[in-house]
């Protein structure tokens, strides 16, 4: 099972505050980047950190408001700039093609390499917008009003468990093509007798799935698309002193995306989105109204490192960059 | 006469490096701000220094690269969201339009407050491209290669010197609309003689013309353009050992702006843009370059301020923010 990350690079809401950039929130996998959003100044924490500009790289736009994708760019021509030649994948609601492509003639950014810009239409019949032999990536409509606007679930695929050498060798099953056969959890035939994977294999490896949402208020079907996942990201614009606001502008409470949590019983829920208006003392607050729902969930800071365990046995480390 | 200020909220150039942010110079009178390009981070340096988001407020864009421009969508939306009403006036190459527009389409901008495009078409023609009754503002082609760019020129109108009160009494001439008109530079009639304003007045208050350059090769005309400028802002993207770069990529080095400066005769040189590969002494060394042929040359820093006197006996003060 391969090393995962989420990092956090901008987590303000709306207005950059001060220490927090606009909302960008990067799992990192395999050593390849996903973008979940990509606000203004996402260029800077990705240059100061020195993350790669040359790596496998994706980027989803959960929607188009400002503040979750006027960063993608300023990333893209310092990418050029910085003599990037491996494609890069954008996915977004529709909107994102114009903006793009506007902006790429108007500047003149011509890149030595090819920007494949994906825009996601009738997520509810066609859910998986991105699939690889390793995980896929699936959506769900939220709602934040007018605005189209989705949570991204990048969900792993199960690995077979560990190949049995000395149970292969007693069942007399010849080493090669069969047993390549058996790892993939396919039988075989053996002197006319069927052998099945799970004989010659260990319990399956644990996959895990990540939920990133955008701005939105709580929706019940939330609970269901994240339903047992590892972690999931979820806007807290205000505390529950702001609740009208919330609802007035399509946005969460921590209470309120504390409830989803539960509801869909993640092992972690993480933070961000904060009303630039808060001071320290009104986010501690706010992430005691959130725990007082669902105790496992931390309040993200720009530059914090979620390291997401290989299995539930383990524990989520943080850190930061 | 108002007072005046030039700030550097972004002085590097092409790629954001340690502590400098893309390019973004803003001129302050009167309360206005003017800026003079808006690379990416801009607002987050506005909101840093609390400049203020309501005040009257005019975007010149040099030219349409994505490090002069990026700052320009985000720092408008915010300005929306907080509360901004009073109109703002854009002006820039043709293009400007096509990428505000589309940004504000798809982004649903819909500010509160009107956004007033001006594309400059025919500069040499038309080069004064807004006016009111204390300054012009004019431009002149640059050479960044096959992209249009512009240096802008900000004059502000000479005013008339002090009004002698007791020599207006000696003269007989009284005290109301005569005055007002002697004041304005006008000729009045008293008791069938004719009065100057000259014969009443002090010498005409010196008026300022303040140059902000985009990027270019040293162009000759920019000498003329900038004939004793009381500042001339220009790139100094390289030393002279990169010369051959600045050559390549429409770029000056820090001795070929200082050259420019020499010929203009302007009061003091003020040098921006730097290539993010430079480390301190690197900055040193151009410096040093550029003072070898001009000596009154200021090397930006971000935050740096630059208060602008009142007249030339008095001194350029440099202050940070």
């Amino acid at each position: 099972m391969s090393a995962l990350s989420i990092i956090f690079l901008g987590t303000s809401g709306a207005v950059p505050s001060a220490g927090r950039y606009l909302s960008c929130t990067v799992c990192v996998r395999e050593g390849e980047l996903l973008f979940f959003d990509c606000g203004e100044g996402a260029q800077f924490q990705v240059l100061k950190h020195k993350m790669g500009l040359n790596r496998k790289t994706k980027i989803f736009v959960t929607h188009l408001h400002a503040d979750h994708v006027l960063g993608i760019p300023g990333l893209l021509h310092t990418m050029k700039l910085l003599g990037r030649t491996k494609d890069i994948q954008i996915f977004g609601p529709e909107g994102i093609k114009l903006l793009i492509e506007a902006f790429s003639e108007v500047t003149h950014l011509d890149p030595p390499f090819k920007i494949e810009i994906n825009e996601i239409k009738n997520p509810e019949e066609n859910p998986v917008i991105y699939e690889t032999e390793e995980y896929h990536v699936e959506v769900a409509p939220l709602d934040h009003g007018e605005t189209p606007c989705f949570a991204y679930a990048l969900v792993e695929k199960p690995k077979p468990g560990k190949f049995n050498v000395e149970r292969a060798k007693e069942l007399g099953i010849p080493e090669g093509r069969l047993w390549g056969m058996l790892q993939k959890g396919l039988s075989v035939k053996v002197s006319g007798k069927t052998i099945n994977s799970k004989d010659v294999l260990g319990p399956p490896k644990p996959s895990r799935k990540l939920v990133f949402c955008g701005d939105t208020r709580p929706v019940k079907s939330l609970a269901e698309f994240a339903k047992d996942a590892t972690t999931l990201v979820h806007e807290a614009t205000y505390k529950d002193e702001h609740k009208n606001k919330a609802r007035e502008y399509f946005h969460s409470t921590a209470s309120e995306a504390a409830t989803i949590a539960k509801e869909a019983r993640v092992k972690i829920l993480l933070l961000t989105h904060f009303s630039s208006r808060y001071q320290d003392e009104d986010l501690d607050q706010l992430l005691s109204e959130a725990k007082e729902v669902f105790e496992k969930t931390i309040l993200a800071q720009d530059d914090m490192v979620i390291r997401i365990p290989l299995d539930d046995g383990k524990k989520f480390k943080i850190e930061y960059l």
